[in-house]
């Protein structure tokens, strides 16, 4: 069994999710913001995220952190501002000894949409829907929860092309089907 | 007596260097760099820094962090590199329960060589001269060096403004003087 925290990374909110994925099937455990705010100093608000992500490993105790991948930002102000929460938020995991996943948005999108191009409220309605929540997660919650998704799928496609996970579920259900099919014959 | 922890964060390279301040003397106390190889993954080079930064704390147990302050990276993806080194640097501080000051480079600059606009072997150079090295610190080295003086200048000059400081030595120095004419009068 894997316990993913998803973590998309914000110098005000930081979304987070946890996912529970057990062979094909995918459990949502947990998700919510991190959030701080404008009148806190950069070094507080750092403080704000690492301390709030470290709680939730602690308290979930997840196998692994995926975290969105970003290659450009819209301006160098904001490409410094988000590079400190990102860089915050996964040394929270390194620290405590998690592996960290990096998904570029595109990636993210076209594993819970089909497509790279989807926006944040199709976002939240198919983690909705995939996961069976009753209503749609907070929008950050929604996009942190997308990228568990999306590792634990790429995950499970890796398996698959190795020969391992899928191959080995395949042939489980085949056995069974044989064992079914030999009761029969007897 | 205060310790100062000067850190000058990057993506490869991170300079730091302690000095005690001891009065309006200062003393130099340690100085290096934490590098990162260009083979280590994003997570693994942030683990270095972070891993580098706590280790320096726990050692010399300075009292308090300066970092430089940025206002501007030459482009995004430079911005978003050093966002990360410089976020994780300030947490590792935080963390450790140290206040962070920030400094522009242009302020930490006019602190030891007098002008906003000194290169590199400026800084070198003068950071040896002010804190009586026998050579040339390593330019990330005198860079962090060089933040840690500007904070010290600056909280001294703050005291001075306050009626601190500065002021109260000039009291003692006035009230020695009236003590000394006193006597001498007797």
């Amino acid at each position: 069994m894997a316990l993913i925290l998803g973590i998309d990374p914000g110098s005000r909110i930081t979304g987070y999710g946890i996912i529970k994925a057990v062979g094909n099937r995918q459990e949502y455990v947990t998700s919510g913001c991190i959030k701080t705010t404008d009148r806190a100093t950069l070094p507080e608000r750092l403080d704000v995220i690492f301390q709030g992500v470290s709680q939730i490993i602690n308290e979930f105790i997840p196998t692994e952190l995926a975290i969105e991948k970003i290659f450009m930002a819209r301006s160098a102000e904001s490409a410094l501002k988000l590079g400190h929460a990102r860089g915050v938020a996964i040394v929270a995991g390194v620290n405590q000894g998690l592996p960290v996943h990096e998904y570029e948005a595109r990636k993210v999108k076209q594993a819970v949409v089909g497509t790279g191009s989807a926006n944040k409220s199709q976002i939240q309605h198919m983690v909705m829907t995939l996961l069976n929540l009753p209503k749609k997660p907070q929008s950050d919650a929604a996009d942190a929860l997308a990228i568990a998704i999306c590792h634990i799928n790429t995950q499970h496609n890796l398996a698959r092309l190795a020969g391992k996970g899928a191959t080995v579920i395949r042939a489980d259900r085949f056995r069974r089907g044989r064992f079914a099919d030999d009761g029969g014959r007897k």
